[in-house]
């Protein structure tokens, strides 16, 4: 997607052939910088300080941090090492996983020596592979936005969670793909960005993306969701995943199970979009099983943004020794999602769903 | 309750007999501060500005604006005009109308000259039956949490969402009165705070209340809520109510519609508490029926807050240029509140429960 006109991808190879750029998330949307990744070190830092975030990036930044490390030990040992560093960096997302598992894999196959070039090959595949992964997903994705407003003639207005936009992967993200889709094809659609308390991704990104690209939109506080709901302003609730049960549970940023309340009090679908990466197979009770990342708690008590002077300065907003918990995703039950918006298409949130469109993933051969 | 381990009001008469005080609650948690209200004018704006804010004390502010007003212009023009200048101020909040319409009923009654006393006497009045009625509340809502406790042995955790504590009131308040007399009494308990976007009323207000009170709490982004329950870490929402319908649907902060929906799905009791003045007895449905104050997009884009060295400054959180909504209030179905805290005791939430309380205002005389 655009900035300033420009097509441009979250992460990227830089000139050298060796070190990858990112941009700096953590200072959007009041300055559009990047940040060079040199090593594992500096590819961890980036994941866990969330220079980079959303599963899909995360994913693709863990490859190229796999690739940074063979320069530094292609050893089967330094690929177990640094294997154990990038998985250490958030416990939720299970893409991250997904993708060291992969590099891993690949990587113990050549010969030490090869191991560098044969990563970066990897890496950049993947990072191609999940450009592609999202454009089917919005393609999808799209045909929901499409059907109604063919049945009402008017702007479609999709309520979304977070960012889940093309920041949070390598292009046109998955939650947002599907909008970006429907919106080049001329289909009036209208985004209600949730702001996304506690660290305002949908304020800070999801606002500035759909800005950049030209897409109407409309920031929230979280809690005008259900508001609007009850008041027929939502046709369609479109949220990503962070990791999603084989029985369609969605493990997604906090908050995203009070909006899949709201829709289904109030009648409006409630999508998920997101690569079967994001699929956790081995699990079925997401609320028992998926590991909830809790953050420190300056996140909720402390907020950064740019004075009229244009600083950038960080303000404490709660009453000062009060302690704060900051549970980062919640869980949104399979029973409260219409459908889930994959590559292949979109299934039930169901075992039997999920399985229809993945079978090599299916518990029986068929 | 206490403001650095004094006895504190929220509002006063000013020892010159005549400029009324109140705590500046834009300016909490950072800074403890009065402002003097010494006209019509001044009491308007307060409310409108926020320096004082929650349904119990914006109908007791408006009842001393009257008695300012009298100073002013003691005709009964000069009584209709200061009405219809409050009443304008907040739109949500029925008990500014029942204060305003209460005075002035009083008002018309005496001579011109014997106004101003009786108007400073009626608001006193009003002032002290809030400290009594908000006192009632809390001794009947503390049963639940006595109950809860002799329940379970643990200490019961309580969410509650914005303030309706003794900063919403004169004292006591509503939703946390209930808090303040089991934790009085020696019941362990301890508050989930909602920070309550986008004002953050309850990590600046609620958290400071009950900091000050010794009352153990912790402040959660509003997203949390859903999450904690899930996971059995809620035994209770309490919440305060800016109008209610005579069927028991409850106009509060924005977001609460959405924890009463989390409280649902989860099998926790969610109750509001509020003055018999809360109740619009001429209504039926609330979602359709109720006036819900749009504020503006600011309080959404920007953040004010504390810097490292004590500089209050406000910044932008949001990407500029996107718009924002910001609806106040959101309107919570009586089938998802499982009691009415009030004066006289806990009420079921329908037309049936209001009336067995409050049988004066039952639709046929018994």
């Amino acid at each position: 997607m655009n900035i300033d006109g420009r097509p441009t991808r979250t992460i990227w190879l830089a000139d050298d052939g060796a070190t990858v750029e990112v941009i700096d998330q953590t200072r959007l949307p009041h300055r559009v910088s990047t940040k060079r990744l040199a090593s594992l070190a500096d590819a961890a830092d980036a994941i866990r300080t969330m220079v980079v975030r959303g599963a899909p990036l995360i994913g693709v930044t863990a490859a190229y941090g796999l690739a940074l490390a063979m320069r530094e030990d292609a050893s089967d040992e330094g690929i177990s090492r640094a294997v154990e560093t990038l998985a250490a960096t958030r416990p939720t997302a299970v893409n991250l996983r997904w993708a060291l598992d992969r590099m891993a894999a690949a990587l113990t196959r050549p010969e030490v020596n090869d191991r560098v070039a044969a990563a970066y090959r990897l890496a950049a595949e993947m990072a191609d592979e999940d450009v592609a992964t999202c454009r089917a997903i919005g393609e999808h994705g799209a045909t929901l936005i499409r059907d109604a407003h063919d049945r009402t003639g008017r702007t479609v207005n999709v309520l979304t969670h977070c960012n889940a936009g093309w920041l949070a992967a390598v292009d046109w993200g998955t939650a947002l793909a599907p909008v970006y889709v429907a919106h080049d094809a001329g289909v009036p659609v209208h985004v209600w960005v949730d702001e996304t308390r506690p660290r305002n991704q949908g304020a800070a990104l999801t606002a500035f993306e759909l800005g950049q690209h030209g897409v109407p939109h409309t920031i929230l506080a979280d809690n005008a969701g259900g508001h609007i709901m009850q008041h027929g302003r939502v046709d369609l609730c479109i949220v990503g995943s962070d990791r999603t049960t084989a029985s369609g549970d969605v493990a997604n940023k906090i908050g995203t199970y009070l909006k899949a309340l709201a829709a289904r009090d109030n009648g409006v679908p409630f999508y998920a979009a997101l690569p079967a990466s994001t699929i956790d197979w081995r699990l079925d009770d997401g609320v028992a099983e998926i590991p909830i990342e809790e953050r420190g708690p300056r996140e909720v008590t402390h907020m950064t943004g740019r004075t009229e002077t244009g600083d950038i300065v960080t303000v404490e907003i709660a009453s000062p020794g009060s302690p704060a918990a900051n549970p980062a995703f919640d869980v949104t039950p399979a029973r409260l999602v219409t459908g889930i918006i994959t590559e292949r298409g979109i299934a039930a949130a169901s075992r039997e769903g999920l399985a229809s469109l993945f079978p090599e993933h299916a518990p029986r051969p068929r």
